[in-house]
C-alpha cells in the first residue's frame, strides 16, 4: 500500500537544519502515528537522516512491526527512556531536538543521565504539529466523513430527547451509534447537559433526567479512520422564552461572523475577535468563557488555537472548530459548534446539519 | 455531605516535612480529584498548610466552585503555568515540591521563569500516589461494584460471540451495557480481539468478523463512581485443540499462583515471579511479554506495579490486577485477568466470574 508516512518523514527532515538539530525525539502518540502509522499507546521515536527508530515494549512489538514499514523497532529493556538514552549514548554526539511540552522533567533527567554529556538536547517544539496542521487531501476526505458521521449521530440523539430521559442514556446512545456507523470511538467524552448543567461548558453526563423548559447541549465527536470530528448543537424542551431565543440568535450570529472571518491569511486571534465582538454587542461577551475554537485532526485539540491574541495565520489545509457559547449560572448554556476547513480561495464547513435552535 | 477530601489533604500535609517541602504542586487530574473532588480536565493545584488553591480556566470555573469545598479557586489569566508561577512569586519563597513525572519540561521552565529565583523547586514524586495506593473502605466498596459490573458486562458480551460478528460490534455493546448499568464509561478502550489479532496484547477493535476455530480475548473495564475495574477472559469458538487447552491451563495455573502469592508484605516482584515461574515450567515464559499486573483505582494503571524486580511490598488497601498471558504470533493470545484487594489477613478477588476456558 502506498502510505503517506515516508513522505511526511521526508518533510520533517527538511525542517532539521533551520531548527539546528540532527535528530528529533518524538514522544507524542499522535505524532508517531502521523509519521509511521504505529498505533501503540506507549513508545518513543527517533527520526534522523539515517532512519527512523521506534522504541516500545513487548505489548506493542508485533503491532509496531506490522504497522510501521521502513522503521527500525527496538524493544525497550529496563525503562523506555533508559533505552532511548542508551541509543543516543552510542549513536549520536550531536544536537537532539525534543518537544519540551511532550517530555516530562523525569524523562528528560533520565535521558540526560543515560545518554551522557556529549549529547546536546535542544528544545524544538511543534515541528510535527506544524506539518499536521496542513491536512493532505486524503486527510480532508476522511475528516469530511467524520464530520458527517457526527452530524448523523447528533441528529439521532436529538430524536431521543424526551422529558424523563437521563443524560447518560443519551451519551450511551451517541457512542453506540458512532461505532455502528464505523467510528473507532468517540473523540472525547460526549457532553450531554440538561438544564442548569448546560452552563458547565464541559459537563460530564449524569443520571439527571430531562424536564420541560430546559436547555440541552449536545457536544459530540467521532474518530473515523484516526481523524476526529467535533460538533455541538443546543436544543430547548418546549417553547423557548424570548430571552433564551435572543441569546441563541446572538451566539449564532457570533458563529456566523467567526466562520466568515476564516480564510487563508487571517490571524487566529482575529477569528476569535469576530465572535467576541458580536457577543459584546449583545452584552454577552462576559458569558463567553472559552476561546472560539481549536485545530482538529488526529487529535480533537491541536494547532492552531483560535484564541485571544493568537498571531498564527490560517493556511490552506487547516481544519478548525468554530464554537462560541454563552453560559449563565442557574439558567444554562448555549453553544453552536461546526468544523471548518481552510482552502486557498474558500472556506468549507465540514459539518452539515442545520444551525437553528430546535424546540422539542 | 461528609467527604473524605479534607482528611486526605491532612494526610498529605503530614508527608511534607519528611519530603522537605513547604507546599506541593499537583498537576495530575486523578490526584486533584482524590484531594478535592474536582473533576475538571484542565488545572493545577497547590496544597500548603495555609490552604489549597486550584487554578483552572473559565470552562471549569463553576464546576470547580461546586465540587471543591474548602478550596480557593483561581481562574488562570494568560496561561495556566504562568498563573501558577505568579502565585508562587508572591506567596512563597520556600521549597515547592512537584512530581517530575507529571510536569513537562516546558511547564517547568515557565514556572521557574515566572516564579523567580527565590522559589526552590524540589522533585517530590509519588506523594499522592502513595496515599492513593491504600484504598479506604468506601473506595473498596465502590471498586467491588465496579468489578462486578465489569463481570456482568463481559458475560453479556460473551453471549454475543457468534461466527460473523465484528470486533467493533462487540466493543460497542460492551460500552453501551456498561453505561446502562451505571458506569460513567469504559476505563480504557475495550479490547475485543479475534483469532490471530488476539496475539496483540493491546489490539484495538476492528471490522474483523469472528470465524470458527478462533481464540477471542475480551478485556473490559468500567469506571463506576470514579473507580476503575479491569477484567479479561479468553474464549474459543469451537472445540479447542489440545495445544490451546494446554496453554490455557498453564496461564490459569500461573494466574492462580500469582493470586496465591498476593498478601500484605509480599514484594510486588515476587508476585510477578510467581506467574512467570509457572509459565517457565511449560516453556511459555518467552510468550509472556508484559508484566503480571498493576494497581487499580481512580486510574486503570496506577501504583503499585507487579513487574520484574519491583521491591514495593503490598499493604492492606492495595488493589491490583493479576493478568498473565501468552501471545503467539500467527496463532493468538490467551490472557486471564482478575482484580484483587489486599487485606491484613486475606486476599479478596473482586471480580467474580468463572475462570475456565469457555468453548462457544
Amino acid at each position: 500500500m502506498n502510505t503517506p508516512f515516508k513522505q511526511r518523514r521526508r518533510n520533517l527532515l527538511s525542517r532539521f537544519a533551520p531548527a539546528e538539530i540532527k535528530s528529533l525525539l518524538i514522544t507524542h502518540p499522535a505524532d508517531w502515528y502521523y509519521l509511521t502509522g504505529f498505533t501503540g499507546e506507549s513508545g518513543a521515536m527517533v527520526v534522523s537522516p539515517r532512519g527512523t527508530t521506534l522504541f516500545t515494549d513487548g505489548r506493542f512489538a508485533t503491532q509496531a512491526r506490522e504497522e510501521s514499514a521502513g522503521v527500525r523497532v527496538v524493544l525497550q529493556k529496563s525503562s523506555l527512556f533508559e533505552s532511548v538514552g542508551e541509543f543516543f549514548r552510542y549513536e549520536a554526539t550531536e544536537s537532539v531536538g525534543f518537544d519540551p511540552a511532550q517530555l516530562s522533567v523525569a524523562q528528560h533527567r533520565t535521558l540526560r543521565r543515560v545518554a551522557g554529556a556529549r549529547v546536546r538536547w535542544k528544545a524544538a517544539g511543534g515541528l510535527v504539529a506544524e506539518l499536521r496542521m496542513r491536512k493532505e487531501p486524503h486527510e480532508l476526505a476522511v475528516m469530511r466523513r467524520a464530520a458527517i458521521l457526527a452530524g448523523a449521530v447528533l441528529e439521532g440523539a436529538a430524536s431521543l430527547l424526551k422529558p424523563g430521559v437521563r443524560e447518560f442514556e443519551i451519551a450511551s446512545e451517541i457512542e453506540y451509534q458512532m461505532r455502528k456507523r464505523g467510528a473507532s470511538g468517540p473523540a472525547f467524552n460526549s457532553i450531554v447537559a440538561f438544564g442548569e448543567r448546560s452552563a458547565l461548558p464541559h459537563a460530564p453526563p449524569t443520571a439527571k433526567r430531562l424536564r420541560k423548559n430546559e436547555l440541552v447541549v449536545l457536544d459530540v465527536g467521532a474518530i473515523l479512520a484516526h481523524y476526529c470530528s467535533d460538533l455541538t448543537r443546543t436544543f430547548y424542551v418546549g417553547r423557548a422564552p424570548v430571552r433564551i431565543r435572543e441569546c441563541y440568535e446572538a451566539v449564532k450570529e457570533a458563529q456566523t461572523a467567526a466562520i466568515a472571518s476564516v480564510r487563508s491569511g487571517a490571524a487566529c486571534g482575529d477569528v476569535d475577535s469576530a465572535a467576541r465582538q458580536v457577543l459584546s454587542g449583545y452584552r454577552l461577551d462576559k458569558y463567553f468563557v472559552h476561546s472560539t475554537g481549536h485545530g482538529l485532526g488526529l487529535e480533537v485539540h491541536e494547532e492552531p488555537r483560535l484564541a485571544r491574541g493568537q498571531k498564527h495565520r490560517l493556511e490552506p489545509g487547516n481544519v478548525v472548530t468554530i464554537e462560541p457559547g454563552v453560559y449563565i449560572e442557574g439558567i444554562g448554556g448555549i453553544r453552536i459548534e461546526d468544523d471548518v476547513a481552510v482552502h486557498a480561495n474558500r472556506t468549507e464547513v465540514l459539518t452539515r446539519i442545520p444551525r437553528d435552535l430546535i424546540e422539542i
